[in-house]
């Protein structure tokens, strides 16, 4: 295969320096989730950890190095994981973290940045003008700028999830990755192209959010003028060109799946593995669900990347109307 | 300490005959539960795997067992966990698995041991007249019997997790355990009273079914009459003397504990932790509900063995009502 920026000895080694909380998440068959879906569904769980969402393992490997180059401050834009991620991974390092993120974003992921201790800024507009916020503050500051998917920290922690899964045996035929800036599904789409090629590598992205799948497709950038998805993760107007590049030598295909679809997936996930997710981890589910045909009968292994919702938002989508709360 | 029923080392060498997805299971701080419970908390996450709960660690040794010596067949009483988590290892060991359960246990938990292959045989009683039906199949068809907290397979796989708990760093101050049969409590009591014998060991079981409790206050087995608790995973009457004796080298302390607090526990951890727990699986942290004051400023470790329930009783438990259901 043609190379990426990623390489894989080097991920082995980033394994070193993650906080082993982080690594060798619960991989296990979902027999319960199989009779509505059609196929064989193994789930790789990146949740059960203080962060609930697999973004810590590209900050354990940032902050530990800036903290060996002696930095003091680092700043993210985030819709909420990385920021929360960061904050935790930089707080063990003695690392001021800043955040950036919209005011639209999740609560509760905003509200575990601030416990963290990270600065929290707020922009009154979208994910992607919190990018520009955080790369405004870093060239201000002179700090730096960890910037989800470009950064190559944050491609090779999620590439230790691909170790994970072509580690593990028995083989897979499919994996089904949530799209969003691409760091998930370069870096694992990385290691299962290089390890387990027979593998197929297929990313999920809402059609509310479609812009880095429409460049995936036309092998070019293709920005969007805005999104409108409940996946808060994924939700992204302007695809990296170096991303996208990978992400054109990893990918086996790139698909777009509807807001229902999303829903009934994070509904699967409650009542048949008891699963609490937010949106973005329900993508693969959601692929499934909409073309049940592709996936008969194969073994497709979904990577349920977050869990970080606010309750009563989850409640509604998946059905259930909050009730005598205290 | 005085020698338990249980052996670290052969419990350290049954590791080896355990399915690896059942092992090694997240262990982390969860420091969004702190603010609501007044102390250090991690939790020790039995539920990530194809069984979702604890329990296939000891199946997965005696199925072993059973295979190795030739036998085809083995019954089990179960209130639904035991019996999904035996089916699953004799079903790929080969073996005929027949559970016997009452037919007011849970559902879920009856649907997938029949989705799982085994025999299901419901009696018109209790979780003890199960246990009677059990034993008479087993001397009726001369087939293994394996009785849960008597039978050491059951036990020592449980003990595999205080293991984990003790090897991983970093220490705790007490571990939470919520107290049925006896199998979890005497399994991870006998491994951190040998190894971690700092840290307090204190078993919690629901008010509505004390019986175990009782038997450890007054240092002999007292049983009840009859059981009300939704806690159904440890809601037994008539208490093991071998399993008591252990009990009583191992546990600093058992408590009960009200419905309401199991309630409370199992809402905090989906609110705060993003978990759907049973109820057994709340025990821990309704013990500290119940008395912030003693466990002010220690780190607790709290078990969360298991998750499986019947969604929509789940949704009445946590406060939330179904509606437009598909």
């Amino acid at each position: 295969m043609q190379e990426t920026r990623l390489d894989t000895a080097r991920i082995r080694e980033a394994r070193r320096v993650i906080d082993p909380m982080f690594l060798d998440t619960p991989l296990y068959r979902c027999e319960a989730l199989e009779p509505g879906l059609g196929c064989t569904v193994s789930i790789k769980l990146e949740t059960a950890n203080p962060v609930r969402s697999f973004k810590a393992r590209g900050t354990e490997i940032a902050a530990s190095l800036l903290a060996d180059h002696g930095s003091r401050a680092v700043v993210c834009a985030s819709a909420g994981n990385l920021g929360q991620a960061l904050a935790w991974s930089g707080r063990g390092r003695g690392l001021d973290v800043t955040v950036v993120a919209s005011r639209f974003a999740t609560v509760a992921k905003l509200d575990r940045i601030r416990a963290l201790d990270a600065r929290l800024e707020l922009v009154d507009g979208d994910h992607e003008m919190a990018r520009e916020r955080a790369a405004a503050i870093a060239r201000y500051d002179g700090i730096r700028l960890l910037e989800d998917s470009l950064d190559i920290e944050t491609c090779e922690g999620a590439a230790t999830i691909g170790l994970e899964l072509v580690d593990t045996a028995p083989s897979f035929d499919t994996v089904l990755i949530a799209l969003g800036g691409g760091a998930l599904a370069t870096g694992v789409g990385h290691v299962v192209k290089e390890l387990a090629p027979e593998a197929e590598v297929i990313c999920v992205q809402p059609l509310g959010a479609p812009a880095l799948t429409h460049s995936w497709r036309r092998r070019r950038v293709v920005t969007t003028d805005a999104t409108n998805t409940i996946a808060d993760g994924v939700a992204g107007r302007y695809p990296i060109p170096a991303v996208l590049d990978d992400l054109l030598l990893v990918a086996d295909d790139a698909v777009l799946v509807q807001e229902a679809s999303i829903i009934a997936g994070m509904r699967m996930l409650l009542d048949h593995a008891g699963l609490v997710v937010e949106p973005s981890a329900a993508l693969g589910i959601a692929a499934v669900l909409e073309d049940r045909d592709r996936f008969a009968g194969r073994h497709v292994v979904t990577i349920v990347c977050g869990s970080n919702v606010d309750v009563d938002a989850y409640h509604r989508w998946v059905g259930a109307a909050p009730l005598h709360r205290s």
